[in-house]
């Protein structure tokens, strides 16, 4: 399959990698609103387009792959490519989900496309966990925690600090919350109340710390709820020991069987994750497999990952798959 | 949807439990090969027909679950039922699938009815999990630890020693594999590397406990090749404190990422399971629910989990999955 990647940030790097350790995908072209003579592409000789010039690729891309942001770029961009193409996107606004399903179901249908929203992992495989255990224990509760990894909307509020030169925030899940989870019991526990905030901030010479801790650990909706710890480090400790991108957390439902309710069962799907962006370009590239076969078998319109069977997202065929994974 | 369960044995109690905790199902009959007069359900003024009487029931039924054993019922049963009804069973004689696969689905599509084979935790939720983490993980290994849990196979194999009246025996994953594995590591390990047996055995009175402890610790296949322990109880004990049938495991894979592969990456997907039926049970119900579906729209044939978008398994509707799950 021949895939477009749009934008070329940390997602369509991990996108690109994803398409370089898969022997059925490659990697058409980049395309970017950015002066294309700027990027340097990992993978060698792919064209780099700039944005307005996708349209002259119709016909010869499968499926592209949309890297933009969900706060303005995906919005208008997934709906107005996908009347031209099939596309997949990682839409991740949770309360936004159904308007922007909206939007894109009319594009593609109208140009007899199919798009795919808002995979990844959360939302993406941990929405995917979520259904399996909510329908293999309709009786039960859900839980979902992040982390430990790194908040890039966090950081950047810590950023914007004045006398803050850089910063990390890791989200943490709260160990004695994840313990009970997992231990079966079901609480009813607030996002503030399953997490805290670790956050790792490079002040300016001579900037006063314990304001700068303050106005961190002060702030509504980011910080003021959670259990914040803030430490100082060096411009050089921020880099050798915080310039990752680690992410994960675990989906736990827990949930109740018998005529009587007398049966408890956990069901949980982690993740642990080196890369952020690398995973989730990864998990991109195996639902825009799943979008040529199903545009081929004729859908169109659009679809989530609840609506894609698991053998499409695979390289195998059904017989390998039946024979070795199941 | 209107199921009738075929067999009534532990596990034809867990679907029947679950049916009673699913307000989109009801259980119209249940079918068996024992005197009808024998089975008292658990859902009051449920018929109870025998074996032979099942096709009456044609035309009333949009689901049959068949509750049978993989070694000998289900590959006579699902390809005979398949021909007149919409089935799902829980085959799981894994080197057989495949033929198990051709024989029901030659039946299936004869009769333009949809059969869903090998539905339940391993094969079922576990090869899902093997699917979605190797589709997004393309390089890396895999590992399926079970327990702890009651293996029904080798709990009887030492019942048949002589001198022994009753035992379970529990599966439990090799701590120490698990954690190496939890922790990122990708070492070769066999099943028996994973595994260690659990034995709790009542002997009769006067028994040469050293010899069946031996005969246990020496039999091919089942306990030879593992660590094994083997602990002499009483008949009150096993009754009190190993009645029920709890299980579970994991399925982890360790992936790489990144044009060097440099980035590593963990998925795990466990359950801890109080009761293995039950559950079991409760996940054939939600696969008969997308069998009803798949099979109004016009599918037939035979099919596996790998096939059912999860959006079909679930009572929700799409919007309501979209706003709520995604």
């Amino acid at each position: 399959m021949k895939i477009a990647i749009c934008g070329y940030g940390n997602l369509a790097k991990g996108v690109e990698a994803a398409i370089a350790n898969s022997p059925d995908a490659t990697l058409a072209a980049v395309v970017t609103r950015r002066d294309p003579a700027t990027v340097k592409t990992q993978i060698k000789n792919i064209p780099v387009l700039p944005y307005e010039k996708l349209s002259e690729l119709q016909g010869e891309i499968d499926c592209v792959i949309l890297c933009g942001g969900s706060a303005t770029d995906l919005p208008e961009m997934t709906p107005a490519l996908a009347k031209s193409f099939n596309v997949v996107d990682s839409f991740d606004t949770h309360a936004k989900i159904p308007q922007h399903f909206e939007a894109v179901n009319s594009a593609a249908a109208a140009g007899g496309k199919l798009a795919l929203i808002s995979a990844g992992w959360d939302p993406g495989l941990f929405s995917v966990a979520r259904l399996y255990a909510s329908a293999s224990l309709p009786v039960g509760e859900d839980y979902t925690f992040w982390g430990r990894g790194i908040s890039q909307g966090h950081s950047d509020a810590i950023r914007r600090i004045a006398g803050v030169v850089d910063a990390r925030q890791y989200t943490v899940p709260v160990p004695e919350a994840l313990d009970a989870v997992r231990g079966g019991e079901t609480p009813k526990l607030t996002t503030a109340e399953k997490h805290k905030r670790e956050c790792y901030v490079v002040a300016e010479e001579g900037a006063d710390k314990a304001l700068i801790e303050k106005t961190i650990k002060e702030m509504p909706n980011y910080f003021a709820d959670y259990e914040t710890s803030v430490t100082f480090i060096t411009l050089d400790e921020l880099r050798e020991k915080h310039s990752g991108m680690p992410h994960g957390g675990s989906v736990i439902r827990n949930g109740k069987t018998g005529i009587e309710l007398e049966n408890n069962h956990t069901v949980e799907f982690s993740l642990k994750l080196d890369s952020n962006p690398q995973f989730t370009g990864s998990v991109l590239l195996a639902y825009a497999r799943a979008v040529v076969r199903m545009a081929e078998r004729g859908r169109s319109g659009c679809v989530t990952v609840f609506d894609v069977a698991p053998a499409d997202l695979s390289p195998l065929s059904p017989e390998e798959l039946r024979a070795h994974l199941l």
